[in-house]
């Protein structure tokens, strides 16, 4: 770990005006502050205060995800983090990143200047270029739904999909159906991915026939069903998986507009178990993921990255919640 | 969650004979104290201590692995495992299972009447009748390399075998490897089945053919090499992975035997890293599981899971350790 001294010597200035440049002083400019910041960054430099165990502030960062309501999905995530946070006296600053952020600030540098020791990222996409920093980083960082190889400072957290998307298959096997789609949300989501690879795992246990035609991606919203339903249903499909509760409360809208009645003539099973999913017509049958734990054990295993334990992936168990959007199959006429 | 009144009544005795049955009491008979214990534990009773945040009693149950001595593979993980735990004020209580342990003490029953609230588990395998009660457990239960589906007291921990796996193949593959084997450890494990799945998936990922017989069960131990090294080099594999750094030594042992020269003409790469590993000649490239962190991680664990968090699994990046036992393949003659 480099100390003041070389920072200095390699940047050639005094140890003060490093010192000053650390900690914020507003004797020198701007710009000497950001060089000696990125300069500490590069050259793993650890601030005292950052490496005490009193200093305990944390940063959650959101990106294209809702969380101001009870309603949407991001708000228990948040609320469950900063519940296990409370117990453990650490202070959190929730960002709402912009464009504009991602373009000035390096990650690794806005968390040494502002001292936080942690990150927690929710709602972002790992083809972001400013993700790619997440390779590199030496911040201990939580992903939401994303995972990143290698770097051992780094965490991915998800609900287990290879679970939820069995339990959701089977509940199908055991009302009859054999014919199954997945209607995915969008293609290059880290989420997306695991879902069909779930879908295909699973499928392929119970020795169930698919296609890439039973499982097109789409987007993670309820208008992406018009696109891709009359496909789905003309592969045959009885029942069909959705990448999101808000795609399947698409997928019924289209069927009603179709005369397709849902569950008699096609089954749906969404995905999240949002406040939405219990008041569409039929209720719909959807893989709760618990938000709220999510949230705190986002939070333990960022403890556990400060820790210096190299967890990779942290998943928790979904569960399925059976409503009145599946039913048993039609017997063929 | 039942009341001890409800006991009480269940069993038509007094509420004083159930509360003494619960505390201890020694003026009542044996039996009739299991009795009281088994029911309590049917009817989902938590005593009021194992309620309050002061009781934190954790039991670490081990079989079948050896953990004395700080070159064993257990050493570590129940060190890391304290060593965590010792922030929190919990008390540990190390057991070893015996096989009478198991014939006579239900695990609900015996976490109940000690006090404990969350159980470790290091060593078992899962076709064990004793690792049944596991599917139904309501006491949080963290199982080291085992993986059970669904209930959502008990936790999956080990290191990520698909990172590992792929890392060593990766290296192999530099060298010029394309014919690569898996002398694996015994068939019916649940870590066996992840490694085998790893090295399908990761060699499928790189065009690398296999087949059943590039990739043999074998049993965690030296002497297992003997038996399958024959009919490995037959199938022409110039580079082979080892279900552990145990069985990497019967294969570089078995190999000074045949005269087949480590790492010129086979690559060998253990898993775990052992303090052996790096004593065998030559040394062994080998995947490190990081254990003391593994120990930590369980604790982390086991507290998401006290907290209600349901954690399927949580998986530690491995490191691949290159030493001396892989070289670049030999030009074909």
């Amino acid at each position: 770990m480099a100390t003041i001294k070389e920072i200095a010597k390699h940047l050639g200035v005094s140890a003060g005006t490093v010192s000053k440049g650390l900690n914020g002083a507003n004797d020198i400019s701007e710009s000497l502050r950001q060089t000696v910041l990125d300069t500490a960054v590069e050259m793993g430099y650890t601030p005292k205060q950052m490496r005490s165990k009193d200093c305990r502030k944390l940063c959650i960062f959101v990106e294209n995800m809702e969380y101001e309501t009870p309603d949407q999905f991001g708000y228990d995530i948040i609320l469950g983090f900063r519940q296990a946070a409370s117990q453990g006296e650490f202070s959190i600053t929730l960002l709402p990143v912009t464009p504009a952020f991602q373009t000035e600030e390096k990650y690794d540098t806005f968390m040494l200047k502002n001292g936080f020791v942690g990150g927690f990222m929710i709602g972002f996409a790992l083809q972001d270029d400013w993700m790619s920093q997440f390779n590199t980083t030496t911040i201990p960082t939580v992903l939401f739904d994303n995972y990143i190889r290698k770097n051992p400072a780094v965490c991915s957290i998800a609900s287990d999909n290879l679970e939820g998307i069995d339990d959701a298959i089977v509940h199908l096997i055991h009302l009859g159906h054999r014919r199954i789609g997945l209607l995915n949300g969008s293609r290059h989501s880290c989420i997306s991915e695991l879902r069909r690879h779930a879908y295909i795992d699973s499928m392929t246990a119970h020795n169930l026939s698919f296609s890439e035609a039973t499982m097109p991606y789409g987007y993670y919203v309820a208008d992406t069903a018009k696109d891709h339903l009359d496909g789905l249903l003309s592969m045959g499909i009885t029942a069909l998986l959705c990448g999101n509760d808000l795609i399947a409360s698409g997928v019924i809208e289209e069927c009603r507009k179709r005369h397709i009645r849902v569950p008699d003539d096609l089954s749906v099973i969404g995905f999240d178990d949002i406040p939405l999913a219990a008041k569409l017509n039929p209720p719909l049958t959807t893989v709760r993921q618990y938000r709220s734990e999510l949230g705190k054990s986002a939070f333990y295993t960022l403890t556990a990255l400060i820790n210096h334990v190299p967890v990779s992936r942290s998943l928790l168990r979904p569960q399925l919640i059976i409503r009145e959007s599946t039913a048993p199959v039609k017997a063929e006429q």
